[in-house]
Parts: structure tokens; sequence; C-alpha cells
């Protein structure tokens, strides 16, 4: 069993991560109101995958990505980013009737609402290059949105049995809203499957209360356990986040920076720092402060995808400690 | 057979108008540009049926809409607007999982590139309040946007065969775009069929060219006809418009302003006052008239709603004829 001291190798593959999911538009209103009474949006390339894979690009891993978006100027426009970064799109499919999903979201300081327009992302189609490409990477990646609707769930669900089989590192954001799913809140027992079947999960507090109701951390961390977790990742936002493992003592490590410009995308961003560190063979815990350290780079600036230094700097600014068998000088 | 030179008299019904169609937000770019390149989008109010009928409730009439939408805060949005122009909404339908539709529109001085996010709008059901609305109205009016995706285009034809058997002035709004319909330009076919059963059909030149291909304008009267059409207003833009009833010699009638500020909604401007007038008793070719001067306020004023002046204001401004039995002094 993996604890959180522990670290990770892996054989050589052509990718070091494949993403499974949704790249779309996010788009967010220039007035801090009610989205019933916004007027003004401005589009900005958003889907946590695509963000995940964007920031591990920039960091130096090989990625490719599974998604489907609609054969549309939209569409266009995401794929000129994602090819712009290097991202591999062989698995990107181009839906001829569905359109490029969009997001609208209210600009706020609390939680913002928002409405979602699904298309083309629930036509994901499985294929012979999907199996393909995630036998030729170390990791398998996917959210929670994805999953919400048929046929991308099964899709879905069969490239991560796939993934298992081949014993590939599983990592899963298990981001449940009842309001996406067709079956309501029964949905959540998909996602409470896919938490025992994955090796490392990054829920936030807003994740574990849509999942088991109002409790403290420490209770989520065992229910996610309790559910079959194995390493399990809490992010607390501001407060940083505890790492547990269910057997040695949780570790809370808080956040890198005090100044904070903007948090969108902090998560995706903490997520391709975390696994950056498993692929260079850090121990799980010195992964997820390479994590924090990204995630702090990022909210120091503006955008989900503000910019993301050279890993080389990011681990001498926070002082990342790689064990033996730490590569990072390859 | 109705020519352009008569007059129509209804019997007493609750409503003038009962239209069935989308209602919608125009999310317009403020770049002049290629969608895929424009960052900042404006909400508008939009959906042509729905434009109709709130001009014609600012003529005076009294208007009931079939529609629907998604039970979500762009929904909230449109009632409101439709509630305060004192539309009857007995026969609005609240989507609990698809959303209010939406179109991308990209500003451009020539014809600008759209993409439609369909939704709640699809799946429009027939019901039983929504064959009492038609047998309590004189005019039934649809658009083509309803038509394109079923079961909404399965219950239009249920409420235009009801609106026919029940002897109802039936107005329709050919515009064909082979890209909406699933089964693409084989969809004409369905448009075509409708032609011959509509008292009046307004196409525009561009509607005439997807239907038929290049053409002038004399020779696309005649296909309409040709494809059994009645009375047929062919939209000239900036030329204004020609009515046909494909026995008499059709009539030129050129636009009434010289002013020109946003054309965006004129015609659905000159439908209110062309059926404005149908309702008052007008011949056919003086409701035209009445429809162009409408229309003339319209484009000097910014919207699709700019602001529509008092009935008895329009028919002054732009001395509008009515014949004996006209009844504009009720």
């Amino acid at each position: 069993m993996l604890t959180i001291h522990d670290s990770l190798s892996f054989a050589e593959n052509d990718f070091d991560i494949t993403a499974y999911g949704e790249v779309l538009l996010d788009m967010i209103s220039r007035e801090e109101a009610p989205l019933k009474e916004c007027v003004n949006f401005t589009r900005y390339f958003g889907g946590s995958p695509a963000n995940v894979l964007v920031n591990m690009q920039r960091l130096e891993n090989r990625t490719a990505f599974i998604s489907r978006i609609g054969k549309d100027e939209f569409g266009e426009y995401l794929t000129e980013i994602l090819e712009n970064e290097g991202i591999n799109l062989d698995c990107m499919q181009y839906d001829q009737e569905e359109g490029t999903p969009i997001i609208f979201v209210n600009k706020s300081k609390e939680t913002p609402s928002w409405l979602a327009y699904r298309g083309a992302d629930i036509n994901l189609q499985i294929s012979d290059s999907i199996y393909n490409k995630i036998n030729n990477s170390s990791i398998f990646f996917t959210g929670s949105f994805i999953l919400s609707k048929n046929p991308a769930r099964s899709t879905a669900i069969k490239a991560i049995e796939y993934a298992i089989k081949k014993d590939k590192f599983f990592a899963f954001d298990p981001s449940f809203r009842a309001n996406l799913w067709p079956e309501g809140s029964k949905g959540s027992k998909i996602i409470r499957e896919l938490i025992a079947q994955a090796d490392v999960i990054k829920p936030s507090l807003d994740d574990a209360y849509h999942l088991y109701g109002q409790d403290h951390p420490e209770n989520y961390i065992k229910k996610y356990h309790n559910d079959g977790a194995k390493i399990v990742i809490l992010s607390l936002g501001k407060d940083g986040v505890i790492l547990s493992d269910g057997s040695n003592k949780a570790l809370h490590i808080p956040v890198f920076s005090e100044k904070v410009i903007d948090v969108t995308g902090a998560g995706d961003s903490f997520w391709a720092g975390f696994l950056t560190g498993i692929l260079k063979g850090l121990p799980v815990k010195e992964s997820a402060r390479l994590g924090n350290a990204v995630a702090a780079f990022k909210i120091q600036g503006v955008g989900a995808l503000s910019s993301v230094p050279p890993l080389r700097e990011i681990i001498s600014f926070y002082d990342i400690q790689p064990i033996e068998g730490g590569n990072f000088n390859e």
C-alpha cells in the first residue's frame, strides 16, 4: 500500500500523462451579480483536465488528451491553444452535430453560480487509439464532470478499467454535483466506486460536502478512506491541503503564498505540480509540496493558466526536497 | 383566394395572436471579428417569435406564447421580460434538464456567423392548453428555427394542423438553414409543405437563396407560389418588400425610413405591423405598408426591441390608409 512517505518509479512510456475529460469555454460575467442579471461575459479557455495538461506541459511533461469538442469555431479556438502548448491531440474527437461545451459563471466573491451547456463532450466514444494512448502513458487522469452523462461516462469507465488493468497510476478528481447527473444524487454511487479504484484523489471541502454532507475535514478524510480511497489530498482553499494515506498520521501542508490575486484553476495547478513530483520520483508528501508550490505561483497571477515558471525555479524557490532517487537533474 | 387588395375579418377571440417558437439569449460579440476570435459577448433578449409578440403587445394586441425554456436563471430573465410586456404565458414550458437556448453571433458588417446552443426549446410538448390557446386566437404564427428538431417539430406540426382545421389565419416565417436540421438539406421538404399551408409567408432574399439557390427576386416569388404559397412577402432588406398573391401584379413597397441605426429584428417588427393591419381589417397591401412603418421606427433605434410608438402615431406618421371597415378608431 502506497504511503505518503513512499515514492514511485515508472517504466519508460511515450507519455507521462494522459487525461480524459472536458475542454470548454468558461464564459465569466463582468458584473458581480446573480447570473440572471449579468449582461456582459468574457470567454476563457477552461475545463479542469485541460488546465491540468497545460500546466503539466509547462512543467516539461509529455501529455496527451482524450476529449471531444464541436467541429465549430469555438472548438477551433480551444484546439489551437492545446496545440500551441504541445499537448498530443491524437485522441481529440470533433462532433459534427453537437457544439463545444460552455459554462456560464458569474463573477462572485462567494461561491459563484453557473450554468453548463453540454454538447460534444457527452458524445465521447471509445476507440483503439484511446486504449493505445493510455497504455503508452505513466499516469491516467480523469475528473468528474465528464462522468455525469452517457456515452462519455461509459467510455470513461472503459478507459479507467483499462488503465487499472495495465497497472497505470490512476489520479481522480472526485467532484460530484448532483444537478449535472440525470439520476441526481444517485450518481454519487459511481463517484464512490471510482474513489475506491483511484491511487490518489484530490477533493475540495466543497466536493466533500456534496458527497457526505456537512462535517469536519478529519471526518471527511475518514469517509473517503472508508469508501476505499488510498491517498487522499483534501484541499482546504486558503488553509492548504491535508494529505492522508489512511494509516500514517495525516499531514497538513499550508499554502506557500500569502499573496493571492486569483484562485481560478489553483486546484488544477496543484494537480500538475503533484503529478510532476510523482513522475520525478519524489515521495508523495514532497509531491504534494510541489503541488502547493505550483499553485502558489498560479494564484499570484490572473486566469486559470497564468504563467508557470520553469520547474527548476519552482523547486528552488520553495525548497522542494528530492530524496535519493529523485531525478531533478536529468 | 385572398388577394393583396382584400381584407379579412375575424370572429371574437380571447387573443389576437398565438405564436409558437423560441425565446432565447442572443450573445452578440463586442468585437467585429470571426467568432473564434471574439472574446467579449453581450446578452440580449432574442428569438424571432418572441420579438414578434413583444412588438404586437406594444401595438395593443392581445398575445399568447407557446415556448419552452430552461428552469434556470437565463429562463427567469426571459420570463420576466415576456411577463412585463403583458404576453400570456399559460403555454410556457420550463425544462428541468435542458437549458434555455442561446445563440452566439459575431458583430459584422457582412452576414454574421453564429453558433446555436439548443436546449429546452427542442423538448416542446403538445398539450390541451396549447390547442385551447390556438382555438381562442385569431392568428397562429410560427417560425422555422423551432421546426428543425424533434419533438418540437412534431409538436409544431400538430399545432399547425389544428390551427388550419380551426380555420385560423396561419402566418409562417420560412427561414430554412440546413445546418440546424439533423437531416440537412432534406429538411427543406417540411418547410415547403408548410409554405403551401400558410396564408402568408415572409421570406428574406437570404431565406429564398437557402431554399432555391441563387436567383432573381421575381423568380423566387414564382417558386414560392409554385410550392403552393398564397400571399408572399419577399423582404429585400434596404430595398423594401415585394408583395405578391400570385395572380395580381406584384407590388413593390420601398422602406419608409432613410435613417438606419440598427436593422436587428426589423423583420420581426414588420411581421408585427403587418399582422396588426390584418387584424384591424386593413387590406393586405395596406397591412404590408403598416409592417414597413413599424419596421421604419425600429431601424431608427438600437436593439431588436427598440421603442415602438403608439399605433395611432405610426399610422398618422406614415399615412397608413384604412379602407371602409378598417377600425382604427375603436
